[in-house]
This record gives C-alpha cells, structure tokens and sequence, in this order.
C-alpha cells in the first residue's frame, strides 16, 4: 500500500490477521518516544508497543532477547508491525522469524536457512532508502559475521508505504540512508549480475535519487514521495543483481567500528573513483550541493589486528566482489589493496 | 519470479500447493495446441491441461462453463495456472475465484463483490502488454456488461514472467498487445488519478515501451526482456491510477463487435488527437515504423441502435472519463461527440 496518509488504514489492514487474544506487536524506532505518531498505532486488547533501540546495527543477540521477552510474556502472538527505519524493519523480519524457527537467530545468518514461516509481519519504513522494506534478507551482526538471514520466508507479509511519515527525519540521516539506495543502483547497474526486471527497477530508483538530490533545490513533500519510491524501486532490484565494492568495504566498518549502514556506505564510496567513477563523482556533486558532511579519518589509529579483522569480513562478501570485480577477483583485490582503502576513510 | 528459461521451475513451484490428489488444471491458450511448450507442462497424476478458446474476449458463461467441467469431473482442484496471452490470464483469474464463490461470474463483476479468496493460481504470460498478470481485475464480458471482477482476491498468487515464451508471438498481435500497454501508461500519466507509486510504474513502462517500438529497429531477445517488464510495470503502475478515453471507448467495440482489446484500443487511440496530442502523435509513428496496419472504418454500416449501444457501454465507464476528462466530464462528452467518434473508427 502507498499513498500519503495510509498509516491510519493500519487498524483495518492487520485485523483480520488477529487471533484470538493474541497480541499484536508494534515494534517502534526509539526516535519515536514521545512523538505524536504513537498516538496513531491502533493499540488494541493485549497489543503491546515495544521500542527498538537502534543506536547501533541490529544484533543477533538482540534479536533473541527481544523474541525470547515476547515469548516468555505472551507464549503467541497475533503478528509483529516494524515502523522505523531499515534496522526496525530487519529486526522486525527476524524477530518475526525466530518466534516460529527454533535456536538462536545466529543460526540462520546465510542463504536459506529458515525452515519455517515466521508470524504475520508488516513494514512501515519512517526513512526511505535502504529498501529493507522489501529485501529478502535481514542484515544482523552476530558473534562471528555480520549477514542477513536470507530466505523465501524473510520478506514482509504487507508494507504500508505512507511518505508522510518521512518528512520529519534528520537532514544528514535522511542524506545517507537516500545515499544508500543511490550507491546500490550504481553496484547494481555497472555489476556483472543483472537481468532486466533489476535493470529496470535500479534504473528507476537511480532516477528518482537524482530527482531528489541532484534536480531540487530545497526539500519538499515531493521529495518525500519520490524518496519512498526510490527505496522501494532499489530493494525490488535486488532480487536479481548483487551489490558491490561500497558494501563489501563498509561492513568491515560496521563489523568492528559499529558503523551504520548508510553513514558506512558514503564513508566508502567517497573513496571508490576507482571503480565507479561517474557514480562517485555524481555523489560528491550530491554530497556538495546537499551541504553534507562526510566523515573522514575514521580508521586512524587502528591496529594491524583490527585492520585484518576489517580485511577478513570484506573478503567474505564473495558475491559481493565478483560482483563488481569479476569472477577473478580475487586476483584483483589483495589483502594489500583493500588495507590501503581501508585506511583512506 | 522473472527470467529466461524460469518456466522450467514451474514444477517445483507448484509442488508445494498440491493438494492430496487433487488435480493442477493448466489452462492453456489454444495458441499452442501442438508446439513444443506444451510437453514442458509439468503434468503429474490427476492434473489436465485445458485449452483455452481465445478466439474472442473471455465471457462469463464460459467461466461458468469451464468451472461446471472442473468441478463434475475433478470435484476439487489443488489450482489452476493460465499460460497464454491476457484473455488466458483473465480466464484463469477468473475460474480461481468461481471455483470458491458461489453462483454465476456475472455476480461479481464490479468492484469488490468477490467474497472469499480463490484457489491456488498462477498466472505466466506469453505475449506482453496488458498486464493482466498483475491487474486487480479479470475483464469479462458478461449478459449485460463487458466488467472485470475487481478484488483483493483476483491477483495471481505467483507469477512467472519467462520472456522466451514470448518470442513467437504473431507480429500484428505483439504490437497490439505491446500498444495497450503504451497506450495505458498515456492515458494514466495524463490523467487525474495518480499519485507517485503509480508515476514512477507508467513512466518505466513508457519508457520500456519506447525503448522496443521507437529506438529498436529490429526485434530481437532482449525486445522480449524489455516488453515483458514494461507490461509488468504498466501492470503495476494501474494499482493507483486510472485508464482512459481510449479504454472507456474501446470497451463498446468489445462489447458490440467482440473486437479484441489490444486491437481495439489501437483502432481508437489512432483517433484521439484531440485528448492525447502527443501521444497519438508518437503512436502513429510507431504503427509505421513497425510496418503495422490499423483497422479503418470497421463502424461503417452499424445502425443508430447498434451506435447506441456503444455509446451507452462506453458511458458507463465513469471513473475512465472522469479521469480522462476530469469531474464535469458529462457536459464535454455528450452522445453526439460520442457518435461522431465511433462513426470515424
């Protein structure tokens, strides 16, 4: 569903998906404390309104501890709903995963590893830009990886796209999390794995990105709408095509620094003129022109160790390299090569 | 699920929505009776490929009729899969639903009267441009209208979009077919319904369009990946916006003449300079580049009540008029415009 104001039809939309008593679960991003959207979640019978801490990248432990909280609480419930940003939405997705798949969410970081349907579970993005709204994954840093639980049962049982609630997000968040949609079209597009449902969707997002940050002038409720779409568009292009360098180097960061995914991505990108030049140029324009800050120097002082730990989680992203580099790329990104990105940001 | 040679899961698709004993039925387009797609039909047990008569626009009574046959002679079916162009698709939509909602088809055709969710259904087009594999409605021709069933329940539940199966398509029909998904993007982009969900779908599907009609000069493979997406995302883009003059006035060709809606809607777009300027202008261009010819004077001859007829089918179309034209569009388009338009078809 999408349309400015749809956030009130929610009552409606996840009725007739309540069983029994059975609650149902509004997991709500914590800059939402106190704001007068909670006043608007249709809070019914043994519904409950848990807050998401989401200061850092969601965890699998976290995860657990909140399912875990759910279950020792409720036994069952009627379904969860995610409103936040891309880390609600994927706590949201996986939460709604381990209450029905036994074991620690740990268990299911990779590709196909979920056995059973989770609950009922909704997304209703307040950022526009990761398409987690969408994706078929989860991305969770666990004990020993920073992966998604990717699978067939993953994605949400309904969206509910209302650019509305966006408006009010912070200027440089809005600017990343925007910018991580822009840096996977450009993986996307330039990679070696595409067919054209993916060309056409990143084709479309990369278009509305550029209507949002390279045509306007000033921020309007256009851009809320065209920002919406762009996420949406991006996580649909996913399906069929991979992302590539940024990513692959950005969740070394996140891995060992906590680094959040869009912030992570445009500290990475920022560097890439090697292998997309158009791409990094347009960002910098973007950058520029939308009068944000990059963060520099984020890897000085660092150790040999934790440079080698950045190094040893990057080069795991194998799909994400031959990606953008090719089936050889192994040949082509060494150790040596990557050190010397990595201590460029 | 989109890509070429995806058919070929088809099998492993179903597989998991059989039901006991219970029949898959494949309804077939009678296109290919006889060619080779048909032992790639994954036929196990009970299951029967029926073949679709799509000589003219699918009716209700033959809905009734298939539905009768499936249910003296199978009782129950596990689902039915339409694989054809978009009558087939609409066939099979439609047998899904009258399998589970009591009486006749005529009963439901309107705007949400379906009651209770279908049967299992799949739908995998073979010829590109109407969108029916992902359209809201099922369009019939019934005793007393030409109306889809328009519900919740009418999408399929999964659809393939495998763009080989395209590739012999009959010319004529491809670019007829091709046409009614340009021509919908025309008429919803120019028109007063819209909001940016279903913009930035019209906009792709345009453009894709343009991409095999206007830029290529000769049709190859990816003519197919690209036409198949542009119907998808035409498709798509109807979920927020509206059709207009040239469906509202095409539907009384249907009705009286039993003329095809691609053809139709080609027939009646080639003469409306006066609401879409541009666009007959770009559609005109396209008929001669691709060396296709347009029906002419195909009304000559009709009587006063037969015109009648068209005019009042037409009429009824409310919402395309009103968005066509805007909310007094009754005072601009009177009997007598009406008359004098079909009269130059």
């Amino acid at each position: 569903m999408y349309g400015r104001g749809c956030f009130d039809q929610l009552d409606e939309i996840i009725s007739p998906h309540r069983v029994g008593n059975q609650p149902m679960i509004f997991l709500v991003d914590h800059f939402f404390k106190n704001k007068s959207l909670i006043d608007r979640v249709p809070v019914r019978g043994l519904d409950k309104i848990v807050f998401a801490d989401v200061t850092h990248e969601p965890k699998t432990s976290q995860v657990d501890a909140i399912t875990k909280e759910l279950k020792d609480e409720f036994g069952l419930i009627s379904g969860i709903v995610g409103i936040g940003g891309g880390s609600t939405m994927d706590l949201a997705k996986a939460i709604s995963l381990i209450m029905t798949n036994p074991g620690p969410s740990s268990d299911y970081q990779g590709w196909d590893l979920v056995k059973f349907p989770g609950i009922y579970k909704v997304g209703i993005p307040t950022l526009s830009g990761t398409g987690a709204e969408v994706s078929r994954t989860c991305v969770l840093t666990g004990p020993t990886k920073k992966l998604g639980m990717n699978s067939d049962f993953t994605p949400f049982d309904q969206i509910i796209l209302d650019p509305e609630l966006t408006a009010n997000a912070p200027v440089n968040q809005r600017f990343y999390t925007g910018m991580d949609c822009y840096i996977h079209c450009i993986e996307s597009l330039t990679g070696t794995y595409l067919n054209e449902f993916s060309k056409s969707y990143g084709e479309k997002a990369l278009q509305l990105c550029r209507k949002v940050f390279v045509e306007k002038n000033k921020w309007d409720s256009e851009c809320d709408d065209l920002l919406m779409m762009a996420s949406y568009a991006g996580g649909m292009s996913i399906a069929y095509s991979q992302v590539g360098v940024a990513h692959a180097v950005s969740y070394g960061l996140s891995y060992l620094l906590g680094t959040k995914h869009g912030i992570g991505n445009c500290i990475v990108f920022d560097k890439l003129e090697e292998f997309y030049p158009e791409g990094v140029a347009e960002f910098k324009y973007m950058v520029e022109k939308n009068n944000i800050e990059i963060p520099q120097h984020i890897t000085k002082g660092l150790t040999d160790q934790q440079f080698d730990t950045m190094i040893n989680v990057s080069l795991g992203m194998k799909p994400l390299w031959e990606n953008a580099v090719g089936k050889d790329w192994e040949k082509k990104i060494t150790r040596e090569k990557l050190r010397a990105l990595y201590e460029r940001l």
